[in-house]
């Protein structure tokens, strides 16, 4: 049986990855007064008194929605709400058993921006945070900045800025083995979705000077007539040497090639013409750009995929949890850049200088420490620029 | 320190009173490839070719929001969606600890009937039933109404139904040990908000023929010119001997006061006017309408209240633990008159004669047995009645 259908039959068993607990004594009338009425009313009129204690006497304080419409999930596309939320809870397995955060899977019936936005703002006071999955672009785009602009606990779009944060991490070490610098690189993004368009941005803030994006349609350049409003903002800011046609084009030199787009795209003639010791970061789920093996063949120096099956898994699995971690625990109002940042480098240096080689650039997934590195480092940051309401 | 106070300082301690849990293996590459990427790909395609593999693959065959909008909480007005949230909470914990359901409380920052009405519906999909709470009336009866008839799972709006359905079985046992008949009493409805119009219809479904609500502006009466759309329509339903004036003299009489209002409006003049043997279930929360001393001064034979501070709770905690659990183990496709008296007689028949007294006319709350009783009837009921989706 291969890990697909193994999967499923556990999912079949499991009936649910993650489950709610009741964390108070409700066995005694003395209990069930204090736990619920009429004692309950104590708290309820503190909060009414000042919302901020919602964060004291709830488990507000710690608690994320995983929220999706269903309409990019995974590699696998508009599969419909009900059908994301195997994914969805994963991601709430994952945000408690790495970053203790209790996580519910919510996905909304829905496509509209407005709509999705409104239904959001409407659940944000049972929340102490907010996490955008799988949502397809441009949509997402519009979500997360309407929710960030609106809200006052942070909002997070995983696929954009989860996976731009852990690709830096990985660039960070994949950089210092190949013994490149970061502003002397060709750097091509394969996709130019959400996350595509979120590595470009964040990359070029981190300090990558020649960053080009390509899609199914070819490389996104200035004018080309196919682009929407999303890849054409970041046309500006990408492809500083005007290059046109397909992404066999654009990586011809590159020096780092990242993935996060669909199956099978990149070619072994592709990796093989890329600089010396190429760098590939091939993401798409859940079957990468090019095979791992594949790509090693062509000359690769260093591959990383989307997988916990392949070494060098680049997954996002990295950054949440220790992000929200680091947010609620300073009950930061939003997620900055500089958070941002503090992520990337707090993953990349959890893997020493003894430990790095090419097939180990990342810290594992299930790495304890990895997370409460992230952790630690988001929550410095947001004290530190200001937009934390309790002390790290 | 008072219980008022100690659930307050309880409150800060706990910071919440449920937590999420991770049921799965997540601490290897292995582990991580089945519950998360890429194995998750395959239950996620499979609810996409049948949406109701949602209730195999992830956990929604055990999920139920509770769902306030803030505006009636307990006997606490309208406080607000976040201060209604330590509430939320408490009922997430009970449903749990009585019921095995793993509850999320949700609370929504709209008061706008149809506003609500979509946010649930676009939720909907994540949830195995809803659970509606501490909605002011009579937006609660629109609704639920309109979600009943829109959703393919349970609606529960408990306020209402809750409250009926263990009224109802508080009635049943009271009766016996006053020794009369439900057909002949004359019983009085002090509140005729969500809760005491439910419990009026109910009551009249169930086989009593005089029923008389009353408000904070008197007997509900046909062509009283205040009444709400939905006290004129219980107005055609109940008092049937057009009685008019105030709740003093709507209990002139009467064998039993039920109070569903606010704190101290019923004296002990009133009780005294009662017929002999008065039953008494005051049930304003967290102060009843007549201190339950003061009852059993003025004669009161039997006096239930709200509160798990004194004798005879008649709280919906019997209720909605095993409601639930019985309608998801059926995969029941609404919640059904049947099934909610199937629920009432279930707990009413928790007591055994033997144990049945003035003092103990329902099972205590924290007895798991009354609510697994109330599951398997609900479950029967469901299977019963056609709605079920798996057999009982």
């Amino acid at each position: 049986m291969d890990y697909r259908q193994l999967s499923l039959k556990k999912h079949e068993e499991w009936k649910g990855k993650i489950e709610t607990f009741c964390r108070v004594p409700v066995d005694s009338r003395e209990s069930l007064s204090l736990a619920y009425t009429p004692g309950v009313a104590e708290p309820c009129m503190a909060i009414h008194a000042d919302i901020e204690k919602s964060f004291e006497l709830t488990r507000r304080w710690n608690t994320v929605p995983v929220i999706t419409d269903g309409t990019a999930v995974l590699g696998l596309g508009d599969i419909g709400p009900e059908a994301g939320m195997p994914v969805m809870e994963g991601k709430c397995a994952l945000f408690k058993a790495y970053g203790g955060v209790d996580a519910y899977p919510l996905c909304i019936k829905s496509k509209d921006t407005e709509e999705i936005i409104r239904t959001i703002k409407l659940l944000s006071g049972s929340f102490g945070g907010i996490n955008l999955e799988d949502i397809s672009a441009p949509r997402c785009f519009e979500i997360e900045t309407r929710l960030k602009k609106e809200l006052d606990i942070p909002v997070f779009h995983d696929d954009q800025h989860g996976t731009a944060i852990v690709m830096t991490a990985a660039l960070i070490n994949a950089l210092k083995l190949a013994g490149k610098n970061k502003e002397d690189i060709k750097l091509v993004i394969n996709g130019a979705g959400a996350a595509g368009i979120a590595i470009a941005k964040f990359l070029i803030d981190f300090g990558v000077k020649d960053v080009t994006l390509c899609d199914k349609n070819g490389i996104i350049s200035a004018g080309e007539s196919w682009l929407n409003p999303a890849q054409a903002e970041a046309a500006q800011i990408t492809n500083k040497r005007h290059m046109t046609g397909k992404l066999a084009d654009a990586v011809k030199g590159a020096d780092v090639l990242i993935g996060v787009s669909g199956p099978h795209c990149v070619t072994k003639e592709m990796v093989r013409s890329m600089a010396q010791k190429p760098v590939l970061f091939t993401c798409a789920n859940p079957v990468p750009e090019i095979d791992p093996e594949d790509a090693k063949e062509a000359g690769a120096f260093i591959v990383g995929t989307g997988s916990s099956q392949n070494p060098n898994q680049i997954n996002n699995v990295l950054v949440f949890p220790g992000l929200f971690r680091g947010a609620l625990d300073v009950r930061a109002s939003t997620v900055n850049r500089e958070m941002m940042f503090a992520a990337a480098y707090g993953i990349a240096d959890c893997v020493t200088e003894k430990q790095l080689s090419v097939e180990y650039i990342l810290p594992y997934a299930y790495d304890k420490s990895a997370h409460e590195c992230v952790a630690k480092a988001v929550a410095d940051a947001a004290v530190k620029t200001g937009v934390a309401k309790l002390k790290s």
